[in-house]
């Protein structure tokens, strides 16, 4: 088989076999398809798109170009999650040790911050002592001991998807629904879960900003997930304005405390609720959404699911006075306020520009391998439907950065919209993509 | 500038400016932009083709990538030639010398076989002792002295086509009309030459199989070519059956020999005076094609033209008088036959299975660098609209390589179609692009 060959048959719109993809990628992570063959191949699938079985084939053959983490021997239901990504999305930090207290075996793979996104692995490691880099003997044994598991993507699992998103990252082939599909769900495949909810995000702040193309997404990985012999579900939800009231490391690890303990804002505990339900439904330990959230309440409010998370905290070297006493973690040095600039109603709070001034801040890291703060970041004191007043304070800037302070003010002053009259409100979940979806086109 | 950039900007559509173009080469050349991203562009660039000012911009940055060879100070018109490429395409060792006694000068860059096609160097290379790789400054003196020279591409004129072409070989995106239009117009940009004529081959044995496709790169070079400031005019000519009737390096010197004295094959000297005719219109040294012609047919029958190609294997190294004893040139071990398996007539003979053999015989080259066989070739004894019978030699196949004579036998049988009715004569010229052929769409 020849690399030209596989490029030039999916140039030409042919769809290729498992066996051709599945030596495409091996030679490739072997380094004997060199990376402007492979660039090449993903530009034409980027025009050409790719067939659902050719997007199974794909994700299969990642899974297989590394390890994987066998829980089989772990007894209990094995259940995960993924998020395409937004601003204040620190449902993982609530989800995981949620999920451990309903009886549910959660090892989390999760990824660090870039761009204006932020990453549950930095998160977590403000919290003083805390270690992610954990090998895949220790993710197992957490995973029997306490049901909870959050660490670092190591380099042994799906080292094909490192290798193919650095390459997509570099040559403008990050936007294409069947690569996106296959390295979601390559990480799955290999996470050793047997139930699975995908959180599509939508919106300014969210890597796909129309509905209509996340809910093809959803739908994609919902359907090509299920032929992978596990069960998948998806929601589509809102990432216009950020989740919850924080954006940065240790104030998104202070709101998921808030949460977990039965408070924080409305709208992450309504989304963190609706993800558990799905698992708790694909798992068969609900019937239906709506007891599976009444359950999910009930391990919140008897602080099961607090008392996991401190389980969790503890078994990965971290400071369990830090999230008992959450006062204990960093803390900025600087905090500056930014004002309304007139009185009304917040009507618009995008979430994009208050992502980039968290990086801006120190929250986020411009290339890869840079150093975060764990302090920075970004606190909204009014979100959308709010009522201000002109001058009032409507967000806390939390920074080491003093002089990138009036750069960071400016994005989030930008990112509100004040008018005379409340808006309307928006529904946070925008669709559901159950297991039993299927039919219907091919990821093209 | 980024060259993820560009990349999206292609790739979305979008016209790139000249200084982005510019840019692109440039840092790709200088190998700071690495082949991956010249491969994803090269990609979305076949999708998306390029418009007339990309092309243009294109076309210079890649002239503008190494050094030109300056004719300026060479008194006399200069004149260049490009053929896309086909079977027995001997006419650049006709026409150089002809050109070159009609008082034109021509300083002709030429490459080596590789696929079916034959190269230009390699032939003339079959001369015994004859030196192709030339200096840019032997290349100036012999075209001041004589006139007429035939040299090697050098890698310092248009390196970036060289590195280009190489990784558009193996990512498959060597079928883009503007890459293409690209390669051959930097080249004879490069070249020194004021007016240039393109010889578009279309047909079995040619790059382009479709005379749409080949008609609309005619276009295309004709138009981008004018451009930039220099006179270009192409014919589109038929590759059906092998030109001539010899294929092959040192059996193509025989065949160019015979048309420089006045004989050899009709078909031949159609195209070889064709092309002159166009130059010669185009340097204002005739008033129409068919005076033109008149004139070129008289430099050969007065020999001129050929004491010109004496004058030009003389100032290479090359041995003047294996030219003039056409024996002495080199001669393959084995001469086997390919019989006619039935009575009537040559009614199709395809070139690019007798391209395949010339290759497999020795002629060509499988991989670059590569020596090849200067004896080895297939010499065609009927071509279409032959009458031949049942066990009547019509090939000879010329090899050092026995091993391979029964699978060229094979390929050199297949080519031939031979039935009941004599066909009907097709016409050799199939169109003609002159200078003012101009408006029209972009090269997408």
């Amino acid at each position: 088989m020849r690399a030209v060959d596989l490029i030039e048959k999916k140039r030409d719109g042919a769809e290729l076999s498992a066996g051709e993809i599945r030596w495409l990628v091996g030679e490739y992570v072997a380094g004997r398809v060199p990376d402007y063959q492979m660039a090449a191949f993903l530009m034409a699938v980027y025009f050409r798109g790719m067939s659902e079985d050719e997007t199974v084939a794909l994700t299969q053959a990642m899974a297989d170009s590394g390890e994987r983490i066998d829980l089989s021997a772990v007894p209990g239901i094995k259940v995960d999650k993924h998020s395409t990504g937004g601003v204040g999305d620190t449902v993982t930090l609530v989800l995981v040790p949620l999920m451990a207290a309903a009886g549910l075996v959660v090892a989390k793979l999760s990824g660090r911050a870039l761009g204006h996104t932020g990453g549950t692995i930095d998160k977590f490691e403000a919290i003083p002592g805390l270690r992610t880099e954990l090998t895949l003997a220790e993710i197992r044994a957490q995973a029997e001991a306490i049901g909870a598991v959050i660490a670092d993507h190591t380099a042994d699992v799906v080292p094909a998807d490192r290798l193919l998103y650095e390459l997509r990252d570099v040559t403008a082939t990050v936007p294409s629904l069947p690569l996106i599909a296959s390295s979601v769900l390559s990480k799955k495949l290999a996470g050793g879960a047997d139930a699975i909810v995908l959180d599509v995000k939508c919106g300014d702040g969210a890597f796909m900003r129309d509905e209509g193309q996340a809910r093809r997404l959803a739908e994609t990985l919902v359907r090509v997930g299920n032929k992978l012999g596990k069960k998948f579900s998806a929601l589509v939800t809102a990432m216009d304005e950020p989740l919850g009231t924080m954006a940065g490391n240790a104030l998104e690890v202070k709101q998921a405390i808030e949460a977990l303990r039965g408070g924080g804002p409305a709208d992450l505990r309504e989304v963190t609720l609706a993800l558990g339900a799905e698992l708790l439904v694909l798992a068969g330990e609900a019937l239906d959404p709506a007891a599976a959230k009444a359950r999910l309440g009930e391990l919140i409010s008897s602080g099961k699911a607090w008392a996991k998370f401190r389980d969790l905290v503890a078994a990965q070297g971290g400071d369990v006075r830090a999230i008992e006493e959450p006062e204990r973690l960093p803390k900025a040095k600087r905090v500056a306020e930014v004002c309304a600039p007139a009185s009304g109603y917040v009507t618009e709070l995008r979430a994009h520009p208050i992502g980039v001034a968290c990086g801006l801040l120190g929250a986020g890291r411009e290339v890869k391998g840079q150093a975060v703060d764990p302090a920075a970041g970004v606190e909204l004191l009014a979100k959308v439907g709010d009522e201000v007043e002109r001058g009032q304070p409507v967000a806390r800037l939390h920074s080491g950065r003093p002089d990138r302070l009036a750069a960071a003010e400016e994005l989030v002053a930008g990112a509100y919209t004040i008018g005379p009259e409340r808006p309307a409100p928006r529904p946070l979940v925008l669709g559901r993509i159950g297991p039993s979806t299927g039919g219907g086109a091919g990821g093209r």
